[in-house]
């Protein structure tokens, strides 16, 4: 790194201190700071290499160690098991239990042992050894982004689970450690493959939405009772803890990955700047305060102080159009991620339910809706999604996206989501949290692709020469 | 008006020229301001006298003069005089085939020929007339302020409809001469008497959301062809020039209203801060391009700009909660005012439809929702609501309306909107103005009631003593 880098990062890691990571605080600004939207971008270094389209040299055989092994990567182990042209030869989970259940559930689907990793430094080990080719990790998030650039930097590609950074500075890493390696760091935002945002994402291909003006996602999911305050979820309630290190919003890429793609963000478009604005919390401690009274394990989380209940972003793209991202996990409400087009030929909305799209004042009839699924569902739903049922994860979606994954990397195609997604979703988490801390200040996005984005092509939704990895016979369901 | 008072008007003035009324340019703000969210608001001012609450004398009859017998006014006339205790006396339109056509009205509804008033200048002679107690004026947007502000100077209880001011100095002269003349002036916000708005309403206050965190309002209402670019619509098409005078939201009180009174705003809380964002015009423009290449008539139109097509905005409260308000009337989409609350106990959405309320993961069945409407409908519904629906205006809506401000005039009660209402909901066009106009930086909304919302008690839900006023047989429909 040139010391103009090394400079930069020490800025930005003093601003995380008093911006990035507060939870209370109104923090500081310099008037230089404050006569303009705050910004914690560098536009002046140039891309080192083009990660965004890259092709990797095929791998014939993937072969996969998946780096935590709890709720997420139990299932991740049983899917990936399906899939033809992969050896899972590493399993590593700070518990060595987890790793015993893993093993089992290779044995179940006829799949050889893996090498076992395990304890606090386990994932280094599996990161340095030789039989991996791709690392795949649903750890706790403070660990995703460590683990993705070990990896890389130990000559693998990596897959992370959602967010993949939780600062600035993390997520700039990514960036550059791939381009440093031509590896490839994919976030897995399962969301972009669910079935009616892949219709839509093609629909906006073939023209039907016209240009697209606005688009809406979220997570609103009512986790409070039944995981984070849950004793039996989350390895020491980790989930829990970390909507006590930062205002914000925490979880925005579900919501906002497909509504990228859409957009083509960082493919002919980019995120801009963005406003965010949080409600106080009027959940989260009121729980921790009715569960210590009732269990001294949660005396430790009564009088903490929580992210507030409620985050809201405005998000504007360089070509003017706006996104809104919304995160609500503790008030009690139906699940939805909106997963709202509007555009100027049509809109489309999937929650609330029932799915809708309208080209005009009214809605199309349910059989109207069935034909479009018919005529525009794109190949990669064509082709394996019926079986992505069958193997399941929430409904499919988290099939298609590994079979998509491996099947890329065994043709040596692009990867549908590249680096720069992954460090811009994923950027959202602390530049919200920096808009909050400043009375909804907007905030500039940086542009990790450092100006690719104006050539950078849209992702491809054919096969493209894909399509070739099988799926075993489905096992008997346990 | 003392010096001080004076002086700030002209700040404001001068504010208005560059920042309230701006359609592109970002415009430029002081280093002072720069430094803290921008602010048009002065607390210093005491608040002259409280017209939160105030019970003017009774009036057994109350005579009406309606300005503006347009598409909203024609209406508004046949409604009124279904209401006994009523007697329409003055009837007022720039052009004088609009009165003949509305004394046929009143003589087809058995009413007796009210007086005439015509001309640019008819409602000015209307409002100083001496057979007038209320000015009802359903006018082009422009003129609602002046005609407020004149009826009220001379002794007249002023209905305007949405909106009741267009720039922060229209709504601080409304509620300062409201408070100097002692006259209401209510802003007709129909849709806070809609049914399921009042249906929340009244949950609330009896506690079913527990603490309100967050609430939606909308105004998504595709009008592009079939109003605005509708040559028979508007006279001098003057609602497509509004949208070539200012950036942000024009319309955001339909949203707003019923999301304020089940947040107490003004009377116990009250909007501190917001911020919002437009997307570019992907429509208007295009529209009035393509229509002039049909007809002559929207030459002037074409290569104009126009206000950005999707507006949003977040308002943050001074006890910590948001609400979140979008305006899109030019892409195609199905017509919404979202009317989410999102609270501790539960949540409720109206659009898209059907209407929904959930206590939790899942939604209420709709014989449950049934049973919500039949205990937790508010008596002016219970007491007025069939009729209402009989009437029609909105599906009811409308007549709610008319009756209960002419039923609360006749009574000498409080009327459920204010004039802090007017001026506090209306404010939200500039504001929104200033902040699009700024990168979306956070601007603090006027304290309207100078403190008192503090201490303002909550509209009334009951009748109190009113529910006097009857209706009349309904005449056969023409």
């Amino acid at each position: 790194m040139n010391s103009n880098r090394r400079k930069f990062l020490r800025n930005v890691t003093v601003g995380a201190g008093t911006l990035l990571t507060g939870i209370d605080a109104l923090a500081n600004v310099t008037k230089d700071e404050a006569d303009k939207s705050l910004s914690t971008s560098y536009e002046k270094e140039q891309q080192r290499f083009n990660m965004c389209g890259y092709a990797a040299p095929k791998l014939n055989v993937v072969r996969i160690g998946v780096i935590g092994l709890g709720m997420r990567g139990s299932g991740a182990v049983e899917r990936l098991s399906y899939i033809d042209g992969v050896e899972i030869t590493a399993l590593c989970d700070e518990l060595p239990d987890r790793v015993a259940a893993a093993q089992k559930t290779l044995a179940k689907m006829d799949r050889p042992k893996a090498k076992e990793y395990s304890g606090a430094n386990g994932w280094k080990a599996l990161c340095e050894s030789k039989d991996v080719d791709l690392v795949y990790t649903p750890t706790p998030w403070e660990l995703h982004a460590p683990i993705a650039i070990y990896s890389m930097k130990n000559g693998k590609h990596v897959a992370t689970e959602v967010n993949s950074a939780l600062t600035i500075e993390e997520a700039w890493q990514l960036v550059e450690t791939s381009e440093a390696t031509r590896k490839h760091c994919m976030m897995l935002e399962n969301c972009c493959y669910d079935f009616f945002e892949l219709l839509t994402l093609n629909m906006v291909r073939n023209g039907l939405f016209g240009e697209l003006v606005h688009g809406e996602g979220a997570y609103l999911h009512d986790l409070s009772r039944d995981y984070l305050f849950n004793k039996k979820a989350y390895t020491n309630m980790w989930r829990l803890r970390e909507n006590m290190k930062r205002n914000g919003s925490l979880y925005p890429t579900h919501g906002l990955g497909p509504i990228a793609q859409c957009m083509n963000i960082n493919r002919g478009d980019k995120m801009d700047h963005l406003v965010s604005m949080s409600t106080n919390d009027f959940t989260l401690g009121a729980i921790a305060e009715e569960m210590a009274a009732k269990d001294a394990f949660f005396n430790e989380f009564k009088g903490k102080k929580f992210r507030g209940s409620n985050n809201n972003i405005f998000i504007r793209t360089t070509k003017g159009k706006s996104i809104l991202i919304q995160h609500d996990v503790s008030t009690p409400r139906p699940y939805s991620r909106i997963h709202q087009l509007s555009g100027t030929k049509a809109m489309a909305q999937k929650w609330p339910g029932p799915e809708r799209i309208a080209f005009g004042h009214q809605e199309v009839k349910a059989e109207e809706l069935k034909a479009l699924y018919a005529k525009y569902s794109p190949a990669i739903v064509t082709h394996i999604g019926e079986i992505a049922k069958e193997v399941g994860g929430h409904g499919g979606m988290d099939f298609i996206m590994d079979w998509r994954l491996i099947d890329c990397l065994r043709n040596g195609l692009p990867l549908d989501q590249d680096v720069y997604d992954a460090a811009s979703w994923s950027s959202i988490i602390p530049l919200s949290n920096l808009s909050v801390n400043n009375k909804s200040r907007s905030v500039d996005v940086p542009d990790f692709t450092r100006g690719a984005w104006k050539t950078n092509k849209p992702l491809d939704l054919t096969l493209n020469g894909g399509g070739t990895t099988s799926v075993r016979k489905l096992a008997p369901k346990q």
